[in-house]
């Protein structure tokens, strides 16, 4: 690419700061902008603060706090080199600096984008952000909703929240158009309609998140606004509690039905248990479907398990579909998911919410979207990205399949590449809201129903947030769109060198070592494990490779040459994927098999860097060297000059148990 | 107090940018800094950006950034003056330059407080941070825990997830010492012992805090951890979730018992319902105590409830005492609730976990501590506030009562006055966090059970937080201590301060208006509504007042001289202090009393600019005049110049309904 300027080159600050002069000039505009704008409000006021004297009180405490913020600037330096070629290990790298300058712009004036009455400017910025982002993965602006979080474990929590208060709505409903003497239509899963009373519990459990929500607004129709409130509060989970809930469902229904389910493959978050837990919905009910080889959630299990859950009458609360997991990165076959759904539908009557966590790969989706807003072509996008034959059809298939999941999550602060903290959540149909919605009694509360509200507080978890954060994501993305011209060649880039270090890895000789290798990734992870025939147990295999990482960690010198991180793949969680990796060595897998139960060490390398794609030196080959060098010096004491094996190594006599 | 410098004036920008040197400066340091770290990490590397060309790309994205940027900051001037003594609206104010400064220098690492991999540093300062507060409570730091959340809602979603788990744990311990063939005796809240076994489910939900985290530990020496750990696990709520655990319970115990209750005054935040519908509670099950008039949870209403309660045998999930209500600033007496619940214990054989929302009050514990860290006496906490008779004993008992809540919340963005985001969560009982515990796979976890943790992601609720936050919040406690030379200084100005507004409020002619006060704030939001004869509705009432808050809101133009917010007190929650209020006007009284279902009203001032004590000029009595004005100007064309009322004002013409 010589001689073609890359837009990446000024996008991030670069890893000898080659950009600094540019964010220093912004961060200096931030300051002398926020002072004009502080003495331009009542600038007829007197100061409350005298002119520093040389030798007072203000002078004593200018020193201790530029003497204490020199040491917290040497204590920093401390931190991990994220924003370097060299780091290759949790998905963490450099930030625009159109988003570094942003915050600190906005930080300086402190919104809370709680409501705009104390963020004017920043509530605006972020409802901007969630339709960017609700274009970007082919939302309808006009029925989706979408707003900033914390992160993605609070943006998920509000996918399962929302998910299940829409998923027991029906019941409520029930309930009220009785108790209020009404009655009302609903659609069921094959799209006929049925009265509501003549429902039972697993046909009200059963009605898709869209026609719940029809029914949510129909009512408001049949009766007054605050008796229709008050009657389907009194009945509704969020009022009653699951204790009283559950009750209520046994009083009327006879049986109250098993708990509902939620599927996720193995690959999910971790923290999709503690949300199932902290729900009360309870971390058994998170049920794993078994992966593919290439880590994403298997289709046919999936309807395997949707069958099994049906004959025994479980409900399922949702299922959890995966762009980008956490380990791996691979993206689910998101458009399959969907298509099972609906045969789930119209086969057997059952239907659930299904959630798309994007928080990793959910940008990728900018790589799909031309500067008009269009979707590229399968071709476009493989010439973008200089293939002929990558990204798969499947691959361009879930991505666009995200338009058709019920909700959303994607962290800006991942492949969006902004500090922290920017999760968002995105929900395809806005009225879901109203069912997890709270009044806060101090803010002013907007009258438009229909319209933006300003009081982003009434709907969301949280409550006072950061109005720097929707001020940096905003920034990012007008400078950076989210097509293939802006956050799609950060993609293109990345996903390149991704590819480029596995294939890197496969090509290697790394004799008398065998490095197995996890299938191409789907986004930026590349996963592999390096075997020798003298690790004879699993707890050998495991240690060998843990020791591969700790080598490679950062230390508080940052000595290691390259930093990855690493993971385990736990049985039978990961079982579709480590049965091919291990059938790699023959025979050999035997000896591991037995011993899955305590899960199998893979190394692990995030390629984030904008760089590493095209960058001199090429950090591929040098972190592909560095494991090499790391484990051929492991090896090294273990085996005698003769080639022969020496028991002294604590690696190789690691005895599996 | 001309002279004597104060230190207030070098701690914050200044309403004029007066400090701006300083914090340019120390920004300034903190670019050179970081780019210096960048260039010292593997220097012999080439550059992968090539040097920038004048007509290149990156020039091109050069220009274009600082245009947009340029707009932002324009954008951004748009923004609510927190900064300014003229701004008394809601809890913001000023930012410390140290957690500005420091905000930013850490922000260019982005490092990530889920884990001390990712945020070596960071993690270190938040648990300094987490001490120091706990520190400030008077909590025993080698028993307690905390760490910094994204704000109060997701840190008082953790109290009551882990006193949720806590309450029924003692549950699932009975049923799996059964299991294993096992007895453990355990301490009851009459503080006798007895035999796990022997207990029904009533006394199951009714074991103190302490003592079911005891039984915890107890059940770890009583058989192998991991037999332990799954079996204790197959028991609790958060594996099994509600459905599933209220049929255990209804299998083994024949009785559920009814939902367990949460009980919080009507001050208690908003949040407290959305938590409850969130966790599966129920709001429902949120129970309001009546207040008395300084709007404190009434004690004596208190132990009515409980008593009532433990007839109809509802369990008490927890107590939710308020310090510094979001409304009034309204501080309760926990000192009393603590001592009610221990009367409850001895009495009823009723327990329950005690959490202080000290979300915004919290800081105040700063004016009670000695820079030795001892507690200040109430006469020196007295001198300090220069005042002979207030903090009272009750005010100064229920803030060290702090010291025994089983949980605390405490918002460092807000009385800390540190941006977004900085909430923080106090454990007094480090163990109760092993039962919200979850482990991410690809972190690495350390060994020791019972030393600090570095994967703060196990116990918390979120994932991925920003480093930068804690740094922002440590630099700023170590310039501006946690105590009456710190933190302390600028609770007593700004308590004076309020106490002034108060005073003046009272003391001016607003004749024929009449102002109305609730009683001398406990902290720093000053409430009053004002009140005029021919206002002869409680809609009326209510509209003149939210006329006077509109008049004294920020627009476009920011054109207000002053700004405050509003509120509304709502019957009967509020009754124990509307009753007081309205009881001023006599006769006229009555007038409002019967439409109350509707709320009243309440001007609302929060005064916490740190310069508002000692200003020139008196932003106070600035205030003051400025709500006679608009009150007035209101008034006007109802009123005919022979003083005569005219029907043609609409607010005088607004109906009761």
């Amino acid at each position: 690419m010589a001689g073609s300027p890359n837009p990446l080159h000024s996008w991030f600050l670069g890893p000898q700061g080659e950009n600094g002069p540019l964010l220093r000039e912004l961060v200096e505009s931030a300051l002398q902008s926020h002072f004009d704008w502080r003495r331009a409000y009542h600038p007829e006021d007197a100061s409350p603060i005298p002119a520093l004297r040389g030798n007072g009180a203000g002078s004593r405490y200018r020193r201790g706090l530029k003497k204490e913020f020199a040491s917290l600037l040497g204590e920093l330096h401390g931190s991990v080199p994220f924003f370097h070629g060299r780091y290759n290990g949790h998905m963490l790298s450099e930030q625009t600096m159109a988003s570094q300058a942003a915050y600190f712009a906005a930080m300086l004036y402190n919104p809370n984008n709680v409501s705009s009455e104390v963020a004017p400017v920043t509530t605006r910025l972020e409802g901007d952000v969630a339709k960017q982002l609700s274009e970007m993965v082919g939302y309808d602006p006009s029925r989706c909703w979408g707003h900033l979080t914390s992160g993605g474990t609070i943006a998920n929590f509000e996918a399962l929240w929302i998910a299940r208060n829409v998923l027991y709505h029906p019941v409520a409903a029930r309930l009220a158009t009785r108790a209020l003497g009404i009655d009302i239509s609903v659609e069921l899963p094959d799209d006929t309609r049925a009265s509501l009373s003549n429902l039972d519990l697993w046909q009200l459990l059963n009605i898709r998140p869209g026609a719940s929500l029809d029914l949510w607004e129909k009512l408001w129709l049949a009766a007054p606004g605050p008796l229709i409130e008050r009657t389907l509060k009194s009945y509704s989970l969020a009022t009653l509690g699951y204790q009283d809930y559950s009750r209520q469902l046994a009083a009327e229904f006879g049986d109250e039905l098993p708990a509902a389910a939620v599927l996720a493959a193995g690959t999910s978050h971790y923290s999709w248990a503690k949300i199932l837990a902290a729900l009360g919905v309870g971390s058994n009910q998170l049920r794993f479907v078994p992966v593919t080889r290439e880590c994403r959630m298997d289709p046919d299990a999936l309807w395997r398990e949707i069958e099994s859950l049906t004959r025994k009458r479980i409900p399922i609360m949702a299922c959890v579909s995966t762009c980008g997991s956490t380990e791996e990165g691979a993206v689910d076959d998101l458009h399959t998911l969907l298509e099972i759904r609906a045969r789930a539908e119209w086969e057997l009557g059952v239907t659930f919410h299904i959630h798309s966590d994007a928080c990793y790969g959910g940008y990728a989706a900018a790589l799909t979207r031309a500067p008009d807003g269009s979707r590229h072509s399968a071709a476009q996008v493989r010439e973008i990205i200089g293939s002929s034959d990558w990204p798969s059809d499947q691959w361009l298939d879930s991505i666009a399949a995200l338009a058709k999941a019920d909700s959303i999550s994607i962290d800006p602060h991942k492949m969006g590449y902004v500090p922290y903290p920017a999760g968002a959540f995105l929900l395809k149909d806005r009225r879901g809201r109203e069912l997890v919605a709270t009044d806060p009694p101090y803010l002013a509360i907007a009258s438009d129903r229909e319209g933006e509200q300003p009081v982003i507080g009434r709907f969301i978890f949280e409550g006072s947030k950061p109005g720097a954060s929707a001020a940096a994501v905003w920034m990012s993305h007008r400078m950076i769109p989210l097509n293939s011209d802006g956050h799609g060649r950060i993609i293109a880039s990345t996903m390149r060198a991704a590819r480029k270090l596995h294939a890197f890895l496969g090509a290697a000789d790394f004799s008398p070592l065998r490095v197995l290798r996890l299938p191409e990734p789907d986004l930026t992870i590349v996963c592999f494990l390096l075997h020798h025939p003298l690790l004879t147990s699993l707890r050998a295999l495991n240690a060998f490779n843990e020791e591969i990482y700790r080598a490679l960690s950062p230390d508080e010198q940052m000595t290691a040459p390259y930093i990855i991180t690493r993971t385990k793949l736990t049985a039978p969680a990961y079982d579709g994927a480590i049965e091919p990796l291990l059938s790699q060595l023959g025979d050999d897998a035997g000896l591991y098999r037995s011993d899955l139960v305590q899960g199998l060490t893979i190394l692990r390398a995030t390629v984030m860097n904008p760089f590493s794609d095209e960058a001199e030196p090429d950090h591929l080959l040098g972190l592909t060297d560095a494991i090499r060098e790391v484990a051929m010096s492991l090896l090294k004491p273990a085996i005698a000059p003769d080639g022969v094996y020496s028991a002294s190594n604590p690696i190789f006599s690691a005895k599996s148990t």
